[in-house]
This record gives structure tokens, sequence and C-alpha cells, in this order.
């Protein structure tokens, strides 16, 4: 017995190793070749500035379905196909104002309406403003105190958070809930400071919910400039007014699509590996980061295996999902699917943090035997910094896949820009450094290739 | 012997734990108090947009010593002053042109004039040109084919280098010595490819050098998009003619200063830690990564250890140096007047890679246990994704202090797009984050706070 720990104790290092060197040379490769020929910097520049932003149910999301079906198509020796997904059609129009009426001046604040948002009444709402920093305070207000009123969410995101995602998380609420829990004491609209760390003029939109059985009132973000503005005023004038006008509208639901590209297996071809980004954006700026740089990191992984030579075990799909945005029709959809037909998908990788310089992998799973099994990679990625391997969470499009036991993964790239262009005008092509945006798609490439080669542990073909 | 053995074992982690926790609380503070409110963006966005560019022996580099003085003195604790520096005075002037010949067109390619370079006779060279991508190959063409001609030095930097100072490393020689190695066999000026990853029509600037008993010709460097025209144009027309006119001039040296702000230690005042960055810059764009942020961030240390109460066991000098970028006269002057009053530097910090994300802390060291005794220190950075410790080198104005045995020490950020803006009109302001900047200052201020608490091994006081 002793022995035999001994002999195994003493092989398994050099295995290791070996095994270590080889999948090495094969992830420096795909660095390499994404760092000197990768295409997804020049493809971003197309899908930001040719087509534009892209939001679900618009003529540009469905000129990006198009293009991302033609450019899989042309460029990879993968089967594509669209497969149908009904969307959300949400439209911004053309009002979107909020004017703060103080000593008989009428001042303009930068203001986005919320995705999903109803409109104010036509010649918009005018009422008095209650500010509050947290739905604890807006409860304490009460009815008496703001009904008739405009709900204004000072919440800035925490600075102190390393990563910045954590001080979304923390904030995000006041954005998804604020108008439907401010309508639950009378308020007839409500703002939200918009969700960034930044200080400047630029407003941030994002998705808002109403709730049934609550009044469905208007919810918009306004800059954070502007949040200290209107903040500061209050302090003097308590009982300033605002007219706060928007026209956006709902209109019925309309079909689209998720674009997917396969590369099959050549040994365990019904073990699936995802591979993903989200092709919809929210309508202001280019989407680029959000999400055109995880689209073009990865469609690389097709021409990049083509030209490297690498033929992956296990079946690769890469998918350009829609309406991740408003909705996540498309990632549900997608799920529904692969149960309805029973396949088998082994894991997912999704890219949806911006096109920065990757840091490392989160996961998910219902197994976390399978977390721990592909952090063993961890080492092969030291050369390429890195380094943070235990966050949780994979990424909103794979997360239906989640209850299949499909190890999810997410690129982590690092967080310190991503919120100063998140659903803004500023979220442009001009934003993304070709190399930070290459090294992320080359790093999902090589997740994908150890997939495809040693499965996600005792539950993997051999 | 084998229970003292037993009991040190048993001890030692926990005593470790315990000094690693109270650390770690500090370094927290420090990072939150930047995160927070940290003073230098604010201060850069002075220093770059209020004063603009730093060229040793402009005005405006006079400009930036007294705003330096004056903001450390007014901000902190510390005793401040001015140490004066003779420095090289290098002027641009205001023509710097290159045109192309072609068909009986003349096409614009855009270009700086190199740090150093002597200029063109008024009106300009008018020459063929010759191709290289190597010394090598300029060897092998020698006189008989470079005699009269302008030699251009079509050398990218390579992108599949992680870290992209490896890169400037490897293509750094031809800005250097290009002109000086053409001269040898005859030509009559240099052009060298912009140092940058990024393909674009920004020339970068930097220092060229002249040898001794080799006639001096004008050198410049070309932007990338301007090299790859140039070259492809060579390729049908190897015989096209340039006019090349540039009329810089190097003006006698000039009086300018380091400046200093110190906190004497409580304990062991004699030992003394430099934070340091470089005030000049070149005379282009804001010198905003390029070290404005090196030099706010060693700045903030002493409003930070002000308002959080920290006294520092070991003297810590703040410097501006002066003129790292064409002479290291400041950092040479420091050490020598160091020497001479026997002043005992323990370690020095400098961050001079630009205020990006930090990744880590590089070193040097002549007695490389210290260089092991700082890294004790990288699980405290753990939780601000600083994973980087093994590269080699400090900074190049804390490079004289070597000699004396001083542990130098490099802030490592993230370099993927420093190379776009080095040099150039577009390091300006606002290709700084706030955060990444801030980031690194606490990076700084934390790495200088365990120094001056305990010391750099053996060789420290207790």
């Amino acid at each position: 017995m002793r022995h035999l720990l001994v002999a195994i104790l003493l092989i398994l290092p050099f295995h290791k190793c070996f095994a270590q060197n080889t999948d090495s040379i094969t992830i420096s490769r795909i660095f390499t070749y994404s760092l000197e020929q990768g295409k997804s910097y020049e493809r971003l520049r197309y899908l930001s500035e040719s087509i534009g932003n892209r939001l679900s149910g618009s003529a540009n999301a469905e000129k990006a379905v198009q293009w991302g079906l033609k450019t899989m198509q042309a460029d990879s020796f993968a089967n594509c196909w669209l497969q149908e997904v009904m969307v959300p059609h949400w439209v911004r129009n053309d009002k979107e104002s909020l004017v703060m009426h103080l000593n008989g001046k009428k001042t303009p604040l930068n203001i986005f309406s919320l995705g999903g948002s109803v409109p104010t009444p036509k010649g918009g709402i005018k009422a008095g403003v209650v500010e509050v920093t947290s739905f604890e305070e807006l409860e304490k207000l009460g009815r008496k105190n703001i009904e008739g009123k405009i709900v204004f969410y000072n919440v800035p995101m925490k600075q102190r958070f390393y990563h910045t995602f954590e001080a979304y998380g923390d904030a995000g609420k006041y954005r998804w809930a604020g108008a439907q829990n401010a309508a639950k004491y009378g308020a007839v609209a409500s703002i939200t400071r918009s969700l960034t760390l930044a200080l400047d003029d630029n407003p941030h939109t994002g998705g808002m919910g109403y709730v049934e059985g609550v009044p469905q009132i208007p919810g918009c973000a306004i800059s954070t400039l502007g949040a200290e503005r209107l903040s500061s005023e209050l302090k003097s004038n308590p009982n300033l007014q605002l007219t706060l006008e928007m026209n956006c509208e709902t209109l019925p639901d309309k079909l689209s699509h998720n674009v997917i590209a396969e590369i099959k297996g050549t040994e365990f071809p019904e073990e699936i590996i995802v591979v993903c980004g989200h092709l919809d954006s929210w309508d202001k700026g280019h989407g680029a980061h959000d999400d055109g740089a995880g689209c073009v990191q990865s469609m690389e992984l097709l021409n990049m295996f083509r030209d490297l030579n690498i033929k992956p075990k296990r079946t690769i799909r890469v998918i350009l999902y829609m309406n991740e945005e408003n909705g996540v029709r498309g990632g549900k959809k997608y799920a529904e699917e692969a149960k309805a037909k029973g396949e088998k998908h082994i894991a997912a990788i999704e890219s949806d943090a911006g096109g920065f310089t990757p840091a490392g992998f989160s996961s998910t799973c219902i197994d976390d035997s399978k977390r721990t099994w592909f952090r063993q990679w961890k080492p092969l990625f030291k050369p390429y910094a890195m380094f943070q391997w235990d966050g949780d969470g994979g990424g909103v499009d794979i997360g239906p896949l989640k209850e299949q036991g499909t190890l999810l993964i997410g690129l982590r790239p690092d967080s310190q820009r991503y919120f100063d262009y998140h659903h803004t005008d500023i979220d442009t092509f001009d934003k993304v450094n070709r190399r930070e945006l290459h090294l992320g798609a080359a790093a999902i490439a090589s997740m994908a290739w150890l997939l495809s080669e040693y499965g996600v542990g005792a539950t993997s073909s051999k």
C-alpha cells in the first residue's frame, strides 16, 4: 500500500508536468496568434462603427445577426445557423428630458429613460422631489411624504470595492426596483443616480422592472454630475420642482435570433462547450465593451482553431446571444431547446464584462467539484497574468444552462473602467484597446480548448 | 533541538498571521482612503491641463517644480525643499516635416524629431531611402548602399510579448542608436518606426544618442501608419526620395530642480525610503501617464499618511525628479549628494510605467536577499490583485542609488496600453482612469509603509 502510494506520488507530478508543458505550448500558440493575427479588433470596429448599437427588436440588431452569421460562415469550418427567439421590443423614441425649476430658471439635467419604462403623459410630469439614499429611508418617509412626488435615489456606487462589479451589485437595485418601490407610496416617477464610479455628465441606461399590482411609473437615470447638482440644490431649495418628460414605449414582441456556429468534437461530439457573448446592446453608444467585445472574442475561436489546426475532442458552439440586456430571451430559449433535445452541455464560457485585460475566470456550478477541476489549469494562465479564479458567477446568457449541471465560466477582465462606459453614449470603439481585447479572446479560446481536451472531471468521457 | 524546532514552527505561522492581519488592516485603510478621497486624479488634471508638458529646461518644467513644491508644502506635515540640478536644454522648435516625393506628388508623413537630435540644414535634406529591419541588415548593406541616403528602420515592436516593456526593450535600440549606426556608413539622416504596438498616425518621440567620432545626423520617428505607407511605396518605387526638415537645437544647460518632501522616521530616522516619479516629460501631449501619474501618486502618500495618522518608523522622502527623459541628471545628482552626505537609503520605489491598474512590483538590488525579503508581503496585496512580483527593474531615476545597496522597487501596472500613449500628443489626462491611478497611489504608499515598519531584512535596524 505504501509503495503503491509512493509510486503514484512519483508518477503524478511528472505526468502532470508533462501534460502541462504540452498544454502550455498550445496555449502559447493561441495567445501569440491572437496578439499577432487576431481579427477581434477589426471586427469590433465594424460592428461598432458600421452597424452601431443593437437593442433587441431594432433594425440594427437584425443587421448584427446577419453580420454575425455571414462572418462566421465565411470564416470557419464550422456549421452555422440561426435560432429563432421572440424578443421584447422597447423603444426610447425622441423625448427624454428632465428640467429643474429654480428661482424662475429652467435648468436641464442629463437623463436617459430606463429600459422597459413606461412614458410620462405628453407634456411631462411636473412635481416636487424627495431624495433618498436607501429603500429603508423611502419606507420611513412613507406615503404622506412621497405621494405625488418624484423619488430621487441618490445612491453612489461605492468606490471602496476593488472589484467594481461588487459596487454595481450593491447599488444596482435602485435602478431595477426604484420605480416599483417608489410607486408603492404613490410616487409619480423615479430618478436613479447613474450606476458608474465616474463623476461626469453621461447618464447610464439599463433595465428596470415592474411588479404586478403596483402602478407603473416612469423611471430614468440621471448623470452623476446631474445627481450632485440636484442634491445640492435640494439642500437649499427642498421644494424645487422638476419636469420629467419621456415618450418611450413597449411595442409587441419581435422575432429575432441567436447566432450559432458549431465545431463538432472529434472524440466526444455529444459533449458540448458553449463560448459566447451577447449581440444585443442598449441603444446608446456602440455597445463596444457591452458586449460587442464578448461577441468578437468568441468568434475569434473559429478562425484561430482553423488556422492553428486545433481539432477539439468535444463539440464547441460559439453563440452570439440575443436579448441579454432586457429579457435574456436568447439564453432561455437556447437552454430550453437544449433540454428538449437532451443535449449535454458540459461547460459554457461567457465574456460579458468588457474587452479589458483578462484577470481570470469566475465560475458557478451546482456540482462544486467541477469548479475545483477547472481551477487546476490556473498555472497555465500565469504567463498571461490571469490570477483571479475564485470568484462566483458565469454569465447572464448561460445562466439558464445551470440546472442541467453545466459548469458556467465567466471571463473576468480588469473591472476598473467598465462602469465608466457601461450603457452610455461613450461605450464606443475607441474605448477598446486592441491588445486587451485580443488577450481576452485568447483566454477564452484556451479555456475552451482545455475543456474540449479534458472535459470537466469525473463525469466526462475519458 | 527537535522540540525547539517544533515550538518555533508552531509559533511562527501564528506570529506571521497576526502581523499580517494588522498590516492588512493598515493597507486596507490606505486603499480605501485612496479610492474614496485620494487627490491624485484632480492633481493630475491640474498638472496636465493647466501646466501641460514639461521638457527639462522649459518654462513649463519650472512651473511644475513650483507647483510640486507648493502643493506638498501646503498639504503635508513634511519638510519640503528643492535640490538644484543642471539639465540639458533641447528644444524642438517649429519645423519637423517629412515629405515623400512620388510621381511628381508630395505626400507628408507624420514624424517627430527625436530628443537630442541635431537639425537638418535649413530647407531640409532631400535624399533616397534605404529600409532596414535590423542593424545586421544595415551592416550587410554597407557604405556603398547607404552613403548619402536616409536610413529607415522599420522594426515593429513585437506583439507577442505579454509585457509590453519587453517589446519596448527589444525594439528600443533603433530609436536610441539608429542615427549613430546609420552615420557610420555615411547616411545623412535616420527615421525610426515609432515605438508603439498600435497602428495609428501618432509619432512617438523619445531620446536618441550620439557617439564620439561618428558624424551627428538628424534622427526622427515616423508614425506606424506612416511607416507602413513608406514601406509599401518603397516596394514599388525603391528610388523614391524624401525631404526631411527639422530645426531642433541643443541650448546650454539650464538650472532646474528635484522637488523633495520628507517625513522623518519616528524610530530610525537615519534609514531613508524614497517614493518617486519624474516631473519632466517630453514636449508632447500632457505627459499624463509619463510621468505625471507617478508624481501625483507619490505625492498622495503625504496627505494620506497625515489624514490616516500613519507615522512611519523610518524616514520617507517623496521625490519629484527632474530630467528622467533626456539625461537622468536629477537621479544622478540626488544619488551623488546622498553619497556625499553618507545618507543611508534602504529602499526606493518609483512609479514610471503609467497610471494603469497596478499588477505588482518589480525589483533590483545588489543584495538579492532584500528582494526575497520584500516579496514576503505579496499576500498582503492579493486583495488588490497585485500578483506580479518576480520581474527585474526599479526605475530610471532611482537607478543611481543601486550602488549603495538600496533595494530598488518599480510599481508595475498593467502594461497593455502604455505604449499607445508614450511620448505622443495623446498622452493626455483623459487617457487616465481615476480608479486605476488611485489604486497605484495606494500600492506605493502601502509598500512604503511596510518598508518603514520592517526595513529590508537583516541589515535593517530592528
